[in-house]
């Protein structure tokens, strides 16, 4: 793909060019980190002193639930306040939910006009990992360019989604009140991945119970790191309690940061994040190797054949030095 | 996790006990694979030598297309054919599809009583990567048994689904009429999994729309490998069309065979798997190598604590040693 080559000089040119305020340039850098090239350690290299002052928002829940009309509204209300917002929508691209999914990014893209505002979304439909990495990576730009807020809003149907939302500070998870009857078997996964519960289009049956039964399991469990997580009721499509949303994010955030929830949660962010980057470039040294090491070839080509067992040869490779080789770069 | 604990000598004993056929030793040993325990490669070395002579058919699809009636009527064509049958029902633990999923399951586990066939619903909530590779060790587990055709029933709503069908020799996509709509946001992921398509309740209206669809969209791409993809129609509950699926999969893997495909798809797919699994390592390594040692844990801390930029820390970690020393075990 020749148009994601980007010299050195070129990226210096685009990162100067977006740390002046350019959003020609954050959007082709966004495009960059997205097509996860082989130029993404030298951006994120160039911007780390950038780092630092945005927050991410996980906005999740499933399809239907309003999540384009609440992240909106919260932009709206960031807006009046004069904050800097990024909004990056990431569908993982299931071949069974594209469609509609698209039809809302569309809505949304005409919406945010204002200059105040940066939206992206994101299809990367890429190995497993490069989605949230992707993610992670597209939201450090917008920190570096200078948004404090970032809302990630995905659809939650699925595991990577979960994945997405690790990279988050808070989650805010949306549902509407006809999942009640559902509600017993989502539980265990929503209360791992929610700060922050709305039940909007509250106007209809049902909102109440919703909200009781939600209050009720959150109760039974143990708090993380001592904090409550609120649940509110909210119609988006009217503007009620979008106001009080903004605000119970505000007051969640300040509570995780008081009790050192919210550092305790980046530094972990921040050691998966090595790990994944370390593997990243423990395969491409792998696979380079493999190609140039007839060696190594003929032994990975055995595992390939089905001839040796590969937790037996993952060790050897690790044991006898092939690995070690292809790490310093001398096989 | 003391239940998963498990013995070198208990291994043996476990798999000596599957491999003459004892369901009992195999729900044993399949509960330590899923649970990605450390047992996992004793296992498999011990299991190596009894692997490939199964054969894996992914059926996937959106939820409501018949997917398990489906899984059913073709385990009963084979059952016909006396070969034995596995079935793996993956379940990548949404918490919004959680409910129906599991209703699904538990009327399927009542089917079976038929000594031949051996189903297990699996409900991992692992890292990216755990499910597929969690599936994939269950499948050799069966493979080992015996099991002649192991169906991987998943429902497609995400990229994790497509990941897990990465294991399979051979993919069957469900669909519905009513999915006709929205085919052509589908057609571009669909026609990358997709080996076979079944129209299913094709006794409702736009069956026939839908197969034309899918025939034009194939007939525009290249085929994969030189292969044709059939495409359809059945009425998995009517018991309409179910001895011509069984037949088309079992013409279709043919095909592949013959033109190669079949074990090109496999030497990827036990590439893919071993480099994963020299992933897993160097990340066990690594985290085991920061709790042992201080200067390592130094290093990895700064990451943590965000002050050390993380591609550039990777960097260093390959360059100067202390991963070296880490996957040696002399950290």
């Amino acid at each position: 793909m020749s148009h994601h080559r980007a010299s050195r000089a070129d990226l210096s040119r685009y990162v100067a060019g977006m740390l002046k305020g350019s959003e020609r340039y954050l959007a082709r850098l966004i495009t960059l980190v997205e097509s996860e090239s082989e130029t993404v350690p030298g951006i994120m290299r160039i911007i780390f002193p950038s780092l630092g002052r945005a927050v991410k928002i996980g906005i999740t829940g499933p399809p239907g639930a309003g999540k384009s009309t609440i992240v909106e509204r919260l932009t709206r209300e960031a807006r009046d306040r004069k904050r800097g917002v990024g909004i990056v929508c990431v569908d993982p691209t299931s071949p069974f939910t594209g469609g509609a999914i698209l039809g809302d990014r569309i809505r949304m893209d005409r919406h945010y006009l204002d200059e105040g505002v940066y939206i992206r979304s994101m299809a990367t439909r890429g190995r497993l990992g490069g989605i949230a990495d992707a993610t992670s990576n597209v939201s450090k730009l917008l920190d570096a360019y200078g948004k404090e807020l970032i809302f990630i809003e995905t659809v939650g149907v699925g595991q990577t989604e979960t994945d997405i939302l690790s990279i988050a500070d808070l989650t805010v998870v949306v549902l509407v009140p006809e999942a009640g009857d559902s509600v017993q078997a989502m539980k265990a996964g929503l209360l791992e991945i929610a700060d922050i519960f709305v039940i909007n289009k509250a106007d209809r049956p049902g909102a109440d119970n919703l909200a009781n039964e939600l209050m009720a399991a959150l109760h039974s469990r143990e708090d993380r790191g001592g904090l409550e997580r609120p649940v509110l009721t909210a119609q988006a499509a009217n503007d009620v309690g979008m106001a009080e949303l903004y605000m119970t994010i505000e007051k969640q955030l300040e509570a995780m940061r008081n009790s050192g929830v919210f550092e305790q949660r980046r530094v972990e962010q921040r050691r998966n994040e090595f790990v994944r980057i370390v593997e990243t470039m423990v395969r491409s040294s792998l696979l380079r190797s493999v190609d140039e090491d007839a060696a190594l070839r003929d032994f990975v080509g055995r595992v390939e054949q089905g001839t040796a067992e590969p937790y037996t040869a993952a060790g050897e490779l690790l044991e006898n030095g092939s690995l070690i080789k292809a790490l310093r770069g001398d096989g």
